[in-house]
Order: structure tokens, then sequence, then C-alpha cells
């Protein structure tokens, strides 16, 4: 079997899926079902028919293309990724996923490859939380790790609910329909940039993850008591800001001090209320990313965090209120599928490392329901949600043609 | 002279301003040049001229509605404050100054009174930062404190800069023609609920300000590096939000530590990008407002802030530029209107205290161009830029007929 991979038509299809985006080259912004992701979604699902696959979309928004295998009642094999982006984040986050696994169908068909089990090419809804506060909304409710009443529960920053964004956006229907059954797919297998430095300095093409690490996130929402910022006196304040910057503080300290390189924890939103140079801030809220490898250590964290925050709450006379955006446990990955990943990089001579995945992706939730593995490729300085992240046009062949071979085995099992 | 203060007509006309908003009652938000901003105005016109005032508007907004005494050509007696308002506040700042200020005025045609000198009611433009960063806006080009240039430097959250906003208001011209020489007014006074809690605690209905404090106000931008907020390891960040929570401390310990009571420090406004709970914050703007009664201090504390700027972005490799918006010194109010305003208290038998005021004021301004001083009238809790912000009719009543007798007096000196 002569499978090549266009790496030329790929990358200019990474071009042109880059051009949909809310700011200016290189940065991208393409937040789930804004008018630029409705675009992006139109122009992948084009590709896709030209490709002779059968197009479906369910209630959420997951974008299925199947090309049908001989033994069509037989579970499929997937692959896929999402495209949705976040803030002034860069272009191969997700695409790689879903633009890579169609070119690695469309090698597989131009090598006279006949599947057995159909493959299929699975496009995830808002991987990224930034509207909806919650990652992997998608492959969430195809898990069944979330009930249809977060259609009426999550609120985006704009646009109302999710059941309001998505029935604008043209996607109707019970989100209970949605799920899933296990035995639905024989496996799953996502090619992902690493988002971390480790291939790039070692000078290994593939990684192949066995596990992906276990995130949290925390809304915090600090009340104190606004006023003049001339006339109030020091003694006399609540403010909600300053509360803020000690939990800010206390969240990195908390990272820093678990005793392992793998813990990591972030604050990347702080909005203050009113907001205005002289006004001393009555309210803030913060959000809240916490991941760890080992699970019990990342609770650990969280621990550390909800007690510092009470603490500071009664010193400062502010009232601090944590909730749990979500709290998932590490993903392992499936021995047969990484051994099928493995198997196709021996073929093709090309050295791979078994690691583990630091970022999390839809892959965490359909290892719930698939046996599932993630092929990593290098990306350079271990850089992304950023303008400046970038794979070179040869890492994404390898990563794309190792896709397409473990595709073929894994389509015959 | 028998004046006799309508406070039932003053009390709905406060009222009618007040639904000039963004936000629902009690909570106030009228940014200058807003569509409400500019009802607002043409209201407060439209009571002016039911007056007989010559009403004139210059070339950012500053409005100036004047009764013509018998010695035209003698220059005026001002009052007068302002009608813009910061998100979330309350209906009294700045509004009992105007609207009392027309209420005296009204009071002493009513009385059968015949001025000397002009008495002129003048609405200050902008005397709120929220919009352009710089308070003060409309008494600072009057007092030649601030430079035609301005225009085109300062620029709005939202519209543009300031030539741009204020021409879409239908403000145009030079802004250099908006100063006003030394000697355009024989006195100015300013009426102001106190925003600070001494007279209701003391129960003293007037306060006479002497001085009013130093106000300064900087912005800081900390650029450090984005990135995944799993995958970059924390001893790899540079972390502008964890940068600029040591920043908001250092401004609190700033104030607390300085020796005085009247050293306060704010940070309002903390903008993070590109704000997303999954990514590391690359950059911050914080916003800070510091003030003082004594300018030496102040200035300690401002360099007290900008050390540990330095200090901590050496420390965790980030830049912090800091910009200072404005540094004006503290004013002294002028010896002959201060003792007008304590005669008119003695005739009326009011109590008066005579006080320093710890927010700023377009008096502060005004001081440079003319003899000054300010009234204050208690507010309740001493509580101010909230929307439970409250001043009595009885206390507005007290204030507008202290002004009314003060500026008879002064238009015949």
């Amino acid at each position: 079997m002569n499978i090549e991979i266009q790496i030329d038509r790929l990358s200019d299809e990474l071009d042109r899926l880059a051009s949909y985006s809310d700011l200016p080259a290189p940065a991208i912004s393409r937040v789930v079902f804004s008018e630029q992701d409705l675009l992006a979604r139109s122009y992948v699902r084009q590709l896709c028919e030209e490709a002779g696959l059968v197009v479906r979309e369910d209630a959420v928004g997951n974008t299925f293309a199947r090309w049908v295998g001989s033994d069509p009642e037989a579970p499929a094999v997937a692959t896929g990724s999402h495209i949705d982006a976040i803030p002034n984040s860069g272009r191969f986050d997700g695409t790689v996923g879903v633009l890579g696994g169609l070119e690695a169908i469309r090698a597989l068909q131009r090598s006279g490859f006949s599947p057995t089990r159909s493959l299929e090419l699975v496009i995830f809804t808002s991987e990224e939380p930034t509207r909806f506060g919650l990652g992997c909304l998608g492959s969430r409710l195809m898990a069944g790790a979330l009930d249809e009443s977060c259609g009426t529960r999550l609120k985006g920053h704009v646009g109302g609910t999710l059941d309001e964004v998505r029935a604008s956006a043209g996607f109707v229907g019970p989100l209970s329909a949605v799920r899933c059954p296990t035995g639905s797919y024989s496996s799953f297998v996502e090619l992902h940039i690493e988002q971390g430095p480790i291939l790039e300095r070692e000078q290994i093409p593939i990684g192949i993850v066995t596990a992906i690490a276990a995130p949290a996130a925390l809304r915090v929402t600090i009340e104190g008591e606004g006023g003049h910022a001339g006339a109030v006196l020091m003694p006399n304040r609540r403010d909600a800001l300053c509360a803020a910057a000690e939990i800010v503080l206390a969240v990195e300290a908390a990272a820093k001090s678990s005793g392992s390189i793998d813990s990591v924890a972030t604050v990347g939103l702080c909005n203050v209320f009113p907001g205005a140079v002289n006004i001393i801030p009555s309210r803030v809220q913060l959000e809240i990313d916490i991941r760890d490898t080992d699970l019990e250590r990342r609770d650990l964290m969280l621990d550390a965090i909800m007690d510092s925050c009470h603490s500071l709450s009664r010193r400062r006379r502010v009232s601090a209120q944590v909730e749990i955006l979500n709290s998932d446990a590490p993903a392992a990955c499936d021995p047969t599928v990484v051994e099928a990943l493995a198997d196709a990089c021996d073929i093709q001579n090309l050295p791979y490392q078994r690691m583990v995945s630091r970022a999390y992706h839809d892959s965490s939730f359909m290892a719930r329901i698939a046996p599932t593995a993630m092929l990593f490729i290098p990306c350079r300085g271990g850089i992304s949600h950023r303008p400046d992240e970038y794979a070179s046009p040869e890492a994404i062949a390898n990563g794309t043609l190792i896709l397409a071979h473990a595709l073929a085995s894994l389509s015959q099992l």
C-alpha cells in the first residue's frame, strides 16, 4: 500500500482555515458559533463532501464525515479534533487533527485502500471553554459526561444560553440525542500538536500519548464594598481586587509548592466591577485552571486554593464564593490503539516517544466510550495558544502519514 | 432679602436627571458624550433657558448659563459642577452642584434680587475620567492645564479620540478656545456632597472646603508571555497577571504604610489580555488612583509604587511600563470666598465646619484662574460612587440656600 500525503494541499487548506478569524493574522480568534466559526465549519464540510464523505451534524454541532466501509454495520474507526480557537491564539491547535485527519482519509482513498470498518472524521464543538466556560462541550455530551440541562444552564459571554446560541447557529433538537453509546466506535485517534517542548528538544517526530492530565476549572467571585477612591479611608475598605490579588498569588504558590513539575495552575480571567480608575472595586470574578497528571495532587492544589479563599475572606471582610466549573479525572489511552500507532511508526521508520499530555483534549472524553489514543507532533518552542504557535509542514506530514497507516490497520481489526 | 429654596421642584429635577442613565435605577451610568449624557445635557440646558439664562457651549462641551448683571462687563461670579457619572454610581455626585446652582439663581430671581456682577452656572465636561482616562477635562482646559494636543492624544474606551468623540456629539472648533484667562471670573463656588462621613457623623449641615487633596493617576502596562495553561510549566512562566497581583498589593501597602490616615491608593481597573481561562495572561493593564492632602506624602507613595514595579519586573522577567496620567497639586481655596460662605451660614444660623476635600473636583482647576471655594453637604454614611449614594432633601436645601446667599454677596463685591 503506497500512502502519500499531499502536504502542499494540506498546508493550503490550513492557511485557508486560518483566514476565518476575528483577529488579523497571525493571531487567531474563532470562538464557537461566532460568524467566523460558522464560516470555517462550512469550509471544512465542503472539503469533506468533495472527498465523497457522508456528512451529518448533531444537535450541538459536532460534525461527522464518514467514508463508509465494506462492513457498514461494524462500529467505525474515528479520528478528529476541533476548529474553534481561543482569542489571540494560533493556527495549528485542533485544526491539524481535523484537516490532517481528512487528508489521511483522502490519502487512503488515493492509495486504493478499501476499509472494512467505516472511517469517520469528527469535528468536535467547543473544545475550548472560551464561550461557555466549559471545555470539550461536544465530546463531553457524546460521552454522557454532561446532561442536557447544560443547554439552559450554561450561559455564554454573549448571545444567551447554549440552547439559544446553538439554535441561532442552526443546531436544534434535544441535547440528549448527542450521546454516543459505548460501542459506537471501535477506536478513536486524535492527531494534535504537542503544545509542549519535548519532541522538538529531543528531535523526535512522533509522540504517542498514553495518558491525558486531569484538568479542573474554578470560578471565584469576590464581593467586597465599592466607594469613592478618594473618600473611603484605607482602614474602612473591603476592596475586592486586593482580595483577588491575594488569590492570584495563592494559585501560583499552590502549583509551585506541589512538589512536582507536573502541577500547573493559572488565573486566566480577572473581571473587575465596576471598573473605573477612581472607584474601589466592589466585585471581582476570577477563572482558574488547574492541572496535574496525578489526580490526588491536582485535588490537593484545589484544596489549598479553596483554603486561601476562605482565610482571606475572613481577614479582608469580603465574600469569596468558589464554583467548580469542571473537575475531570485523567484519561488513560488504550493499549491496542497505542500499539497500532507504534506499529505504524515502526513500518515508516519514524522514531517515536510515549508521553503524557499535559493539555486536555476531546480524547479525554472519547476515551470513556471508545478505545482511544493520541498522536503528537512537535511544535516550535512548545508554544501554543499564542499567535506564534507553529508546526512545520514536515512535522504535519509525518503525523498525517502515521495517522493514515494506523486508521488503515484499525479499520481491518 | 427673602430667599426661598423650592426643594420639591429641585428634588423632582434631580429625579428626572437621574432617569438619563445606561443602568436601571438606583444605579447611574452616564459617561461623557454617551447618548444618555447628551439627553441629560439637553434637559439641563432647557431648564436654564426656562429660567431666562443666556446659554452658550464651548468646543469641549462645557456649558455656561448666565444671568446678566447690571454691570455686564465686570467679571462674573460662577457656580457649577458636572453631570457625567461613572458606571454603577449614584445620583447626587455633581448633579447637586448643577441643579442646586440653578435653583440658587432662580431663588435669587424670585426674591427680587438684582445682581451687579453677572451670575453664571457652569456645567463642566467630563469631570469623571471614565471615558478618556483623565478627570476634570473641561475645567483643566479652561484653566490652561491641558493643551489642545489632548484632542488627538486622548483616546476613549470607545468612539476614538477626544476630537472625534466631541465632534460626533456636536462640539467643534479649536480646543485652545476653551481656555479662560485669569480674571474672567471674580469668584467660583462649587456645591457638592461631601463624599465622606464627617458632616453626617458630627451632625453639621455645611462644610466649607479650604483645600482639595492632591490626586495622581497611573496606568501600568505589564507585558509577560502567554501560552497554554496546561503545557507551560511553572518555572518557565512570565505570567503578567501574577505580576499585576503583586502591584495591586504594593499599591495598597504604600497607602497603608504612609503614616497618615489621609493617604489613599486604589487600583480600580485591571484588564487582562487575552482573557481566557486556559491561557496564561500575556498582558495586563492596571489603572491606579493615588491621593493625599499632602503633596510630598502623595509623591512618596508614587515613588514606592514605581519602585515595586521595577523590582518585580526584574524578578518576574516581565516589563512594567508606568505612565503618569495626571499628577496634580493640592488646591487651596480663596479666603475671601471662604469668608463669604461662612458669613452666609452665620446669617442663616446654620452650623458649619471648615474641612479638606479628599475627592478632587473641577474646583481644583477653577482655583487656578479664579478665587474659589467649595460648599459640602452631608451624604449618608459618607458613601459616594455607588448606587446607594444619598443626600436628603433637607441637606440639599441647606446647601442651596447658603450658595444663593453667597452668590448674592459675591455678586455685589
